[in-house]
């Protein structure tokens, strides 16, 4: 019951301040990895399954200790690439606190990965064997390679008749190489089964303007015959650490609704959104829709508690609180 | 007014995680000591009182530490034993969060204290002017020795017209050298005035299965006419750092009930159960039934904002909670 | 539209506790400075304004760093004295929890403050340009002398024609040189414009025992006409962690009254007194009186969830609260 | 040019005390995994080699801890079993400083990787392609079943024709299950080519008791035919940061000796035999005799600078400690 | 073998900067507690002797944390007086490194130990069984009544045949309370067996200025008859972290010379000479003149290896350092 | 006797790792900030001289945490730009130890100082009342609106008489806009004073290739008459801890030589060269040559014992240590 996943995207170096100080006060940083790909194929590498990140890292140990740490979490770091060119993505992340928000400083421009080209790929290895691959709106908005090597690896997939799977996550500050979403992305979501999007992701990556996610997923729908299944997440933000989660996923005209989570005392909400997506694939890969919703989003609502943008947690741990069992308890 | 009260059980040296982190994510962990027999003496003493904790330790400096940590906070340390046998226990502490729970993992199986052996003891010295033996279910779950240590422990204190309490707190992970609950807790429990028991411990140590904490108060009452005093916390755990509590005295047919807390952004809710015994050891030594339950109830609340397994609180500091008095303000 | 604020004050190092820990089980301090004064002062500098703080250090390194770090915030140290005498103020502070309050060790006496004298200062060259003066109630509860350097201050700002604001701030462990709050206060509250002040305040500083806010603001106005405005804070304190904001405004005989703020998961409270007060100032010279309150109290709330005594937000910040955009969220 | 090279052996986890603190002063402790032969796998993968490291590890977070720290360090991990039964061997680390010794507490008995048996693996899948195995005697001291397990893995490797290594490291603490050095020892190192010996391994491994090096290896030589080569390290202990080392290579009954470095300011001598063991093979695989000295012995000096168990080097970084360039320069 | 040894004086809130910061960028300091001769209660209570240290802490939780500290280190506690007045001492060490000094700021004055009187206590009962007493040239030069107290020890104690220690001391920032060193210090050294002083203490706190030790102790033998051994520590500092250790003891005429010990790479040189002290003391009762004097140096070596003020190490170390074993090896 | 000196130069964040772990091991850096000639004027403003540093942020919270950085260290920040294009540049330091080097990876490419325009400054504002400029060749290295702003003020110093000096300071992997150091720095160091330069430094930025000082400071003179002083430091590495000292001085044709400093346990070389810089501007503008040779060498040495980049000695200190005084003495 193993599969095999691809996803593709870069990683940075998170660099976060402590006891929820500020930027202005900070005197050290603690050091983490991520990447929107990157926590998907973590996530479910500890969700059991066997996954494949391609990226590319700068060829120096900040490099050599990313690559390590998609290691040690378990993905098969085989088709990474060290450039001698570019540098190394790096976020600063300030911890909000109350109704004070957190905030990111992105320093990603001119990375390795934006710098990786397709032709460096044997993509017909990396889709051997393989089941699904997940791409996310950040790497076309990165730069005309990062662009075109995520084209190309939706075509191999699809090729391959593997299923294909992208996060919208329109990023307004990103798409600085002179395109715009909308010359680029119609067509790369068009070779996709499943997305997810919000509102501002169909009006500026698709072009399609509603006032409601079921609206906008049936004139997606329409118009992307591909695309099967559409999801979304829905947060309300009380405070820096208090939110309300739950979602919606639509897959071919149905609407399945999920149950809503009060999360209070969040740890860290950063790949939340990413958890889902490990969740919801796992979860489109092994049950039925209205399950795989919930199991996405259980995994999304525990991914807030753990610091660093990795979801490492195991399918146990999300069914039991899909079942509602040892909520926050100590397990002994 | 000060009371000598005689502990006795194991102390384990806590490792914990930091910033909730997983255990998969430590690259250092911050050092408590506990035990939940000694939690209760390190409480007691802050309260006031003489406290005699009885226990053993390895002969190197891991035991040297916790033997100064129990001198630190005011235990007499005179009757610990340092042995050439045995090992340091230690437990390992993943801190959770919102709904994620905190685990535990325990390393303690060839303690010292676990080859310790009645005979090593002068207890007629021990006993001296003592008022009190405070024992806890464990430590007949550790070993054959710890076993009989506490059954001579407890029989000296009767012999001396001491009184005598007992936290039943059943675990099933231990219990591992060949004898089961049943075989050996009725024999202590039948010698113990007051006891902590839900109705796991009900069943599992006396066989005695009911619906209700009150019902199974009634039932062990008849079966163990030397018990008078039956306490229970009641817990509901609505995520790792959220949690309600309140707790039921029985007291020889009479059931007093408590107010009940909400605890929010708890801090360490390990060693809030010592700290409700402590409390309700104090009560019931110096206060009437109602007061000595909302003592206890209160010392355990304070106890959930303090890292590390003590109640480190002055009687002041309980009163003032029952009274609802400065509820965390800014004291200057 | 930047405007030259003087405060004068003394400037204490913080010594905190980490994790929550009991002073008792403290093995390291954070430092963090602060004092009342220098708080708004700094808030002020955050927001855009020239400030001026008027204090004395002693002649070593604490005092050079303290001074360093009014410096590093924006603050004009021109006119901070180093002294021979005296000592640098320490607070010591243990982070409470839940029900359990937070607490202060105050080391303050002798300070170098303490022995400035009034005549170390030429006021003229402090003032050119100067459009508002801010004192507490803590300094002339110091020492003689301090409390003679605050009356000085107040009738050269008051000869000059700049407004004059005073955080009446009463505390009943200072006021130990001799002299009473009614023997000083009524002469420094007569020639000040705007004040912060609590019922406690009131009567003890002015004599003024009313049972509302508003009754003390009425009399208060009557018997002193050159306060104008009077504004204070109302704190519910839920929990340690937890605590609801509103505030209140007379002006010339009408009150304003602000929204409530929940305040859940706070980091650190201390200051918010002065966040509030350094709102308020940029509020008064800026806004409207009801637009100054909500931006005062907007202004205290976030200071909740940043560690140390300042209030490092901008206007902007501010505004946003006010217009509860962007509560909690993550801003890429 | 890259070689497959077995490791076998137990990995523990290493607490150790900060700045140098004792025991008696810890509050808390940095985690670092080490085992002597895993320490060996790791170099050699930082060398740009094949490594597979066989060991077993508590079915629990822990064990997956140290799992994902091998597999971070580039070791193949698919061999390691994770078992119901047994514990993660720990060790606690005082760092000493100046004349103050460093010591060590181990706590290691009942691990997981003393129940590991022989039976559990596929020793030719292990083997295939492999061209080297190393092992050491501190397996076979561990338990009855590592000791046959280590036997089994080395007369598999001389059926399959790999060359085998072995370090005896002969540690009086450990073998407590009831078998002597010399009932097992000399079995095992006759069918070893390449072994780290010292004087006081010769006497109690093999019962060779001579007065230099070169006697017990020309004696050693004499009865055990196999083994062809016989180095050593020569450790001048002038303070717990400043030592001499130094290293004498056997082969075939020629010696050769190494230069002497001079380590001052050491950060953690843990694992400095572990790295010049790593440095041997590496050598003896690509290097002549004398050359394989001197890499091994600059491979062992580096882990000097190191903080935990494992030697982070390239070969580059080795070879320019041979040749004596950029010593203890900034590069930039 | 057991001896009971009676310490006096002032215990003092250390707090150090970290990785060799200067106070100019201190953001967090790490506590320590300390004070001469509380450091050799500690020292002699490791080297298992029977020690009460009295002074006096403010009311407070720094001087409950202060007062646990001690009894931590198996110090009878009994006699500690809690002080509405005064409060904690305090000092700032900032550590050097190479030629660049450590530095300490005080802040001391006001302390509650300063308020003490001699009437407070019941000195038949401390002084009952005792061997010995201890005092330092600190404490009469912090106050009027801590002189007094330190002057009716030395009395009672002579009263009672004890042998009595003085470490004279001298430091001239202290001394600002009307008295000068030699008003009151000659009396306290003619009743005293037992003394440390160097040249400038011989000057100046009793008169002698000789340009040699040996000059200085046959003069001071004539004048105070009493004084039976003088001893001295040399201490030559070639930087903050290497310096050379030797000692002088002279005898009724005879002088003692002890090796000399390199010291690179200290740690912490706060508490050197209380631990000479400490050995001088333990040396004395059990060892020959020549013995006491290689005892106490190589304890004062081993101190400088340890953070903090006490010397936290065993009579078997210390005796293993005077016989040169295990310097600085790894103990496993 | 306060000169007024400006600077000019880019500002980078440094991250350090701990411990002295390597890259691969860092999971937290601590933060400092740093420049070739900001350092020059952090050193000479705790030499007690007004410095002005001109340099460019990128306007965010970064920009701002290292502009108070430099107005806490008492630089004048009214001509820092905060630009809307750029980033800030950062360097990551992995900690050496022993014969492993330290090591640096830039990350520096786009920084907002690499994007800033002479024309954004008012120069003559800047000057007035200046002694003395200074720059490095880093700024020409970084891009063409660098090194046209370095081009820029050292014009505009010549015009007004003002002293310059420049620190050649020839860094291979900087260079990359299309220039070579031979367009451009001769011009640069024609105009100016006095300049730090070795032997790499007179051939890559002049052309002169000579195999001494003296020849190459004769030479340079012969070529560049404008250039009055020439100066070097010798650094002999023995390990990462572990150097030694020595500085040249040429001045109008004589050769003035340091004494050699020793610097064992180092904490910090990084800047070392900076603080020699800013100790020869304080010396040659308040002493004779080989005074200030000397001053600039002590100054260097101790920069040596502090972390971070910048010189945080005061002139007394610099003093004490060129007359040998309190060498790593405990200064009470």
């Amino acid at each position: 019951m193993k599969k095999r996943i691809i996803t593709i995207g870069e990683v940075m170096m998170r660099l976060v301040t402590n006891d929820h100080q500020r930027f202005l006060q900070a005197n050290h940083y603690n050091v983490y990895f991520g990447g929107a790909e990157a926590n998907v194929a973590i996530s479910l590498s500890h969700f059991g399954q066997e996954t494949v990140h391609i990226t590319a890292y700068p060829d120096n140990d900040l490099g050599r200790a990313a690559y390590n740490y998609l290691k040690k979490n378990g993905v098969d770091t085989s088709y990474i690439s060290f450039l001698e060119k570019g540098r190394m993505g790096v976020y600063f992340h300030e911890k909000g606190s109350m109704q004070r928000s957190s905030r990111i400083i992105y320093d990603r421009f001119g990375s390795s990965f934006s710098l990786l080209k397709d032709s460096d790929f044997d993509w017909d290895a990396i889709f051997e064997d393989a089941s699904w691959l997940h791409w996310t709106g950040i790497t076309p908005a990165i730069s005309e390679s990062a662009s075109s090597l995520c084209k190309t690896a939706i075509q191999k997939a699809r090729e391959k008749g593997i299923t294909v799977s992208g996060d919208i996550n329109y990023r307004r500050n990103l798409w600085q190489y002179g395109k715009r979403p909308l010359d680029i992305m119609p067509e790369l979501i068009a070779n996709t089964d499943v997305i997810i999007a919000g509102l501002s992701d169909f009006e500026n990556c698709i072009g399609i303007k509603k006032d409601s996610f079921e609206e906008a997923c049936n004139e997606t729908h329409k118009r992307f015959p591909e695309i099967k299944t559409i999801a979304v997440t829905r947060r309300i933000s009380i405070s820096a650490s208090e939110n309300k989660l739950s979602a919606l996923l639509y897959d071919k005209g149905q609407l399945y609704i999920s149950k809503e989570y009060e999360m209070s005392n969040m740890v860290d909400r950063i790949g939340g959104g990413d958890a889902f997506m490990a969740g919801l694939i796992y979860g489109l890969l092994f049950k039925n829709k209205q399950e795989a919703l919930e199991f996405a989003l259980a995994a999304s609502v525990l991914k807030h508690s753990i610091p660093g943008d990795a979801n490492l947690v195991t399918v146990d741990e999300v069914n039991q609180l899909v079942k509602e069992e040892n909520l926050g308890r100590l397990l002994r």
